[in-house]
């Protein structure tokens, strides 16, 4: 099973609320992660994407992210998210897209380490949501993890 | 029909995943929208509330509460959710009740007086989720009403 594959079943089964949205993961890799879903089960009152399902896409995007960086890592534990910011820039009209890139590879190493040392780490995550090329969402998620 | 009935209509209707969630909306008064829903269809990986369910519930509840206001004065507009910051203190290891409060009758008159004015205005609301009497999610809206 490919890693993105493990983790569309690890949501799919843990939070049945991802299989109401159908998200799927569309790509995975070292520093990026990208998660979608269609927009009719995740309609509004305007014919637009919820809200709610726009930021449930992108605390997913950025719990999966460390989920990742985990298993990439061999290491196990419980990835909360503790705090969290959303913009809403522009009405998603379409597939709603989420994703978590980080490239910044000190802080990861640092992330990692202080799990390993620590058995607890803490990592702000950035998620964007982009519609027809534009920042449609800005999503900002305070992750804890602990063994 | 009762404004509670009338508002979960709105919602059922409208947002496709609020029936998912099966959110309901358990009491309205002038200053006070409480809104629930059951564990089951919200749980995550740790068997306690998914926390996007949370932030939706929670957004929800501040988007009804303008609802009622606007329905109040006999107003009709769009509801758009701009800005929020969600803290998530405690797990929700049962039934969600998210209720936003909200007694300041000055800034709520200037909101409605500004709609009328200018068919535009913006309101920041509170919404708590608590969880065996303590607060578990505090979540701060900032809501844009425009006709």
């Amino acid at each position: 099973m490919t890693d993105c594959k493990h983790l569309e079943s690890v949501l799919h089964n843990e939070i049945p609320l991802t299989r109401a949205m159908e998200i799927s993961v569309s790509s995975c890799s070292e520093n990026r992660l990208e998660l979608c879903a269609p927009l009719a089960p995740n309609l509004n009152h305007k014919r637009t994407a919820f809200g709610g399902s726009l930021y449930s896409i992108a605390v997913l995007c950025g719990w999966g992210f460390v989920f990742q960086q985990m298993h990439l890592n061999q290491l196990s534990g419980h990835i909360v998210i503790q705090h969290s910011e959303v913009d809403y820039l522009l009405p998603v009209a379409g597939e709603i897209r989420a994703c978590c890139e980080f490239s910044d590879k000190d802080t990861l190493k640092r992330f990692i380490k202080t799990v390993q040392r620590k058995g607890q780490a803490r990592i702000k995550l950035p998620v964007k949501i982009l519609f027809d090329g534009k920042d449609a969402v800005k999503f900002l998620g305070h992750y804890v993890v602990h063994q």
